[in-house]
């Protein structure tokens, strides 16, 4: 038999892409490459928009602007996708695995997308489809679920999982500063986009969930939405009182386990407790924490972003990828568990914190404590903040259910003597250590 | 073809065996483990060592005490070794090795001890020999490492690997409590063996030391002693003066590169940033924080001892085993980087801190400063408390030789001024976000 070659096309040259290409290339990394592949590497083509710029540490006769031909080529066994979007992303890999070909992709939003359609079609056609780079960048999180932890019953997945929002809460917090003094810093940073609704309305964080869902618990990734809320609403206030309380606020990514069969699936701030190890987890980095039954307490650090460590998380996909060409099989795609059904946010019940201006005049206290009565939600403590003719008042609940502090803040917002309503954000209470 | 079944045997039922047992035999994960091996795993027969003992949750039918004749079964698919020391566990593990038959072990000091020697065994015979539960209990790091990590260059490895004395040292830390009256707690709570010395002498730090270096850097697994300093030595005022300085102190596996060809393995107490990941890892909890050249910082953290969070490991590696049998392949086993030479741990700098009682009178300062001159060994800063007639000096050093800062110590002690020396603790500084 012929020693075998693996054939990598990759699309997308930007700084995931170069990075890859970088590490494929480097010679004295060339031994450790054959020998976790069990076959030498070989780059055959590599898929650009703009043929006409020039690109440091690519030969020439790679680059092409035909993509679609790059994944029919009949020799190719390993399409690597980092060009993001969906579309073309979507056809090229559904080209690519149609062949048979093992798919590696850093898309979470594709993933996200029609990620257990595109799983079953590499299956069908004896394919890999591997996305380690679509969460946590770096972090080799989902490998992890997949293999070390698939005989494990997973109760709990708690994930940073977008940096640019940790990035600003963590400034808020070390700095005392305003959220929109921070975002702009983040943007000229180049931590933000110019339009950062993708990061700052969570809907980033939400693929991610949907991913290391369906990797912990089998639930599907078809697109569906997923309970959001943003960071675009947290003041300095808040990041104070927390402070005081002895928590920080992070914006979490959260899947877990409800009763048998329920699954929820959301991303909101949260108040967690300081000596909770996501407390500790500063800046641009990730971190999943995962809670199993018999595993117990797990945590994951590292750089969610970032050409290079990304680009490390997709080359561990292909050696993987690599690997089970040459032993003729893939690896078992995430099983859907169809038993699942999706639990509400709305019906989970949490600790809250909640922080209302109102207006400093008698009878203010009561009428508002009185809403809160009329919903069921009980109050644990409470900060009254003078200032001018105004007060501010912060609660912390007692365990409640979500759509009663909806439904409580929805009516405080019609009390003529509340002048604004600011922050409602979970408490997750106590470490683990 | 009949569909495959996987047989497993286990040596050993302690808490590691029995946990893994209940999970092989739980009928809510019989799915799950199912789909994850690609076949159903039957339990074959548990080896222990007395008969008579009642054993819950296994069927009698199933125990034997006879571990040689249970690993030369015709039908065995994967031996599972928990039972731990070297003998029997290395002529049985070789036994099976030596009939193609795969292993999960999660037997550190064998592995220390002889591991490159049985991985060849493995793959001569085409069997697999995981061992993820040696290192870190329930994290699953050694995969990682295996497999994500595979192409990526790893600068350092640093890990909390033994959670007894993280427990001493937290609690030290958080009651300002004295080591023998710690160590007394942790062993009447059982977190402390009646001899301690296999934790707070670091040989268990050690093993894991060593395999870690072997899969981050392809250092071999031969026996061979690394350098190795406990927490016996460390006292309450040295956790103070820590605290004082922004410091914690931990006692660390380290494995480094140094230069192009060198690799550094050891062990010892460290006083590490209180911003630095590893520094919120707290009571018995372990950590492994990795270094790469792309991938940057990374950290898993989770519970590094206990039946149960060792079972999910020993369980993971079973699933992985037994996918790799029904395909017919075995995974690579780690290379051995035969370039590779080992650093002295004399031969590396640090900053250091040292801490020496001496009698409080006239020229001991200039005595004790000259001797750190005489070795080329720069002071940075120097804290004086007195008490009665004696004074505490401790000092903090410039980057200096760690041969040489022994050498300081040496002749310190020789002083007639000097009551006692106390603790010499390396300072590793910064965090990493």
């Amino acid at each position: 038999m012929d020693k075998p070659v693996i054939r990598v096309a990759v699309v997308g040259a930007g700084f995931v892409g170069s990075a890859l290409i970088e590490m494929l290339s480097d010679p004295s990394r060339h031994v450790a490459l054959v020998d976790a592949a069990t076959a030498p590497i070989e780059l055959v083509g590599v898929a650009v928009r703009d043929l006409s710029k020039h690109r440091a540490g690519i030969a020439n006769e790679l680059l092409t602007s035909d993509a679609q031909s790059l994944c029919e080529r009949e020799d190719l066994d390993i399409l690597v996708e980092v060009a993001g979007g969906i579309e073309p992303a979507r056809s090229l890999i559904e080209t690519a695995l149609g062949r048979g070909v093992s798919v590696v992709t850093a898309n979470k939003s594709l993933m996200a997308a029609c990620g257990t359609d595109l799983a079953r079609l590499a299956h069908e056609n004896g394919a890999d489809l591997f996305y380690e780079a679509a969460v946590g960048g770096g972090i080799p999180i989902l490998r992890a679920l997949r293999t070390s932890l698939a005989g494990e019953r997973i109760d709990r997945v708690m994930g940073i999982v977008n940096g640019t929002t940790n990035f600003i809460l963590s400034k808020m917090t070390s700095e005392a500063s305003d959220y929109e003094e921070v975002l702009a810093e983040a943007q000229a940073l180049g931590y933000a986009e110019a339009d950062p609704s993708a990061d700052v309305e969570a809907h980033d964080a939400a693929a991610k969930v949907q991913i290391l869902s369906s990797l912990a618990f089998g639930t599907g990734l078809y697109g569906e939405e997923i309970s959001r809320e943003g960071i675009t609403g947290i003041r300095l206030v808040d990041v104070e009182f927390a402070r005081r309380a002895g928590y920080v606020i992070k914006l979490l990514g959260v899947a877990e386990r409800v009763g048998e069969f329920g699954i929820s699936r959301r991303v909101h701030p949260a108040m967690i407790d300081v000596d909770h190890p996501l407390a500790s987890v500063h800046g641009a980095m990730n971190a999943v924490f995962v809670e199993g039954t018999k595993a117990g307490p797990l945590m994951w650090l590292g750089q969610g972003a970032g050409g290079a460590p990304t680009a490390t998380a997709v080359l561990g996909d292909v050696l993987d990828a690599a690997r089970n060409k040459v032993s003729g099989r893939h690896d078992v795609p995430f099983m859907v568990d169809t038993t699942l059904h999706s639990v509400s946010a709305g019906d989970l019940s949490s600790v809250f914190y909640i922080s209302i201006d109102v207006l400093d005049r008698p009878g203010v206290l009561a009428a508002v404590a009185g809403v809160f009565g009329n919903h069921g939600v009980s109050i644990q403590s409470m900060e009254q903040s003078g200032f001018a003719d105004e007060a501010r008042l912060s609660f912390l609940t007692h365990h409640a259910r979500s759509s009663d502090v909806d439904a409580t803040m929805q009516e405080l917002s019609g009390l003529e003597s509340v002048d604004s309503i600011g922050a409602c954000i979970r408490v997750i209470e106590g470490g683990t250590q």
